[in-house]
């Protein structure tokens, strides 16, 4: 009680400033869903001047909304870069009005010719990994053409599109490529990572070094266009800009592998900004996935390891 | 100067509060960096508990870092839900001791037979289109399964494979899905979208049924594993967990395509929480999207329009 009594008369005389301090903090909180708010407007109403017609059926699921009845945090940030852009309902009602419409129908196969297709399929497909060991041999753009071209065929919200496929084929840029990442790469094995671990790795010989990056005939570099740019000047949201933008990497990948070439799915540590720069792509673009692409080396290796057996991929109900 | 005049004394008498004011919005800001980073470094941490080999060569681009650079806030949401979960270095340089290698080779093609394969293969896959008339004629479940199995040979972060694939064959089940979706459905028309869309979408005849979710003879419900759980019970952070299913999705994608079925790529408005329970699937994984797969019906139709031209998508340097 001692204690209160010396506080007590603190607090009586300082009460004000204790309000002030509270008021600061709130209004801090205020202005940042205010901030997070703002952009969601904006975008459902520059989506309802776009007459684009939708493939995906693509709808929405408020952050908010899913994230309360997770009970997690509902602090949003406003970095659209690093988050999907969820469509509003407005932008969902507007969006139903389709447009013109054509008859669509495909091959029809009996059941065990289905099976039979469906299984070779598969077959041809589970052939394919990751590789890191590549052959410089040529590769003919026409054929990197043709796999970009197919990547191009996915679907994706609001038909928007919002992917772009630049392809590296020029020896000078791709150098200049592998050193912002190896620079990058440097950073993360000196600082980022601790000496501990680079003292851990030495042993293995691994480094910060991507020799593959200059090895390779074509070094493709996926961005995503996290918004769009109506003829009028107007921002166009990209709704799901990255989910959509990786559906199309995963038919890049059967492409490239059913062409007969390697990749590897990685992602430019820390390098995604200076990689646009040097690439000369615009703001509403963001760097995704480095693959480079070409013949695998006679020699290479690649991890020893299951994929999960379907039983627990697949729930039947 | 008069108006300076009346507001000096008066900064004079309370710059105490305003400065109050000042600290309680930086200690906001202060406290909302703190939480942003401290999930990260428990990943990390229990992601050393994990000896996964990556197929995929992941890397780290923290936000703070690429979002810092972009020029945009570095306000995070720490629900992981929304957001991809992003390696740290440790993660990395952790998950470079790939264990034990095997010798890897594909069959080899010439030029001129990867330029008709890759045509082909863009031929016949730009022929795919999302579909919102199906038959009710059955699939064998041997073919959704081939398709499943395909899209289980994407490659994921640190090889996590954070996706599971919940195929809903039951006619009650689906009935119990499509009065879920369309439960939420009539909310947006009624509430969400306001009475005016809903009047303007009268004469067009679209509602919030959904018809094709009880015609289907299944309902595939794509869900990702936001992290996963090692056999001592330790969270096993499952990074890029949102890219690596969509790529697995595109995959499924031209499977379902190859085996002369249909699809729609659609995200349930609101639902996914819902959808979780209903069908039994754990807190860490969400619901990504819902994929209707059947034959398409006889009258199928689809929006008249065009995909950008290679010029529109491929950049070559």
């Amino acid at each position: 009680m001692a204690g209160l009594g010396q506080i007590a008369p603190f607090i009586l005389t300082y009460w004000q400033h204790f309000l002030a301090l509270l008021l600061g903090y709130v209004l801090a909180e205020v202005f940042r869903s205010r901030s997070s708010n703002k952009p969601r407007k904006i975008e459902a109403i520059s989506t309802d001047k776009t007459g684009i017609v939708r493939e995906a059926d693509i709808q929405c699921e408020p952050p908010s909304a899913s994230t309360a009845s997770e009970k997690q945090p509902t602090i949003k940030t406003s970095d659209a870069a690093t988050e999907e852009e969820h469509p509003s309902p407005e932008e969902d009602a507007f969006d139903l009005e389709s447009g013109k419409h054509i008859p669509y129908s495909i091959e029809r196969y009996g059941e065990d010719e289905m099976k039979k297709r469906s299984q070779e399929f598969y077959l041809e497909m589970n052939k394919r990994r990751s590789v890191r060991y590549f052959s410089n041999e040529p590769v003919p753009l026409e054929v990197i053409e043709n796999i970009v071209r197919t990547a191009g065929t996915s679907p994706s919200g609001a038909h928007t599109e919002p992917w772009t496929y630049v392809v590296v084929a020029d020896p000078e840029m791709k150098a200049q490529i592998r050193d912002l990442i190896e620079d990058e790469e440097r950073v993360n094995y000196e600082k980022r990572m601790g000496q501990k671990w680079v003292d851990d790795l030495k042993p293995i010989g691994t480094t910060w070094k991507k020799p593959y990056m200059t090895t390779v005939p074509y070094l493709i570099i996926v961005f995503k266009q996290v918004y769009g740019l109506t003829d009028s000047g107007h921002r166009k949201t990209h709704y799901y800009h990255e989910i959509s933008t990786s559906i199309s990497v995963g038919m890049l990948l059967l492409a490239i592998h059913h062409a007969g070439l390697v990749t590897l799915t990685s992602t430019p540590m820390n390098a995604g900004p200076r990689l646009r720069v040097l690439l000369e792509r615009p703001a509403n673009e963001k760097v995704v996935l480095l693959l480079p692409v070409g013949y695998p080396a006679e020699n290479a290796l690649v991890p020893d390891f299951k994929r999960k057996p379907l039983d627990e991929v697949m729930v039947l109900k």
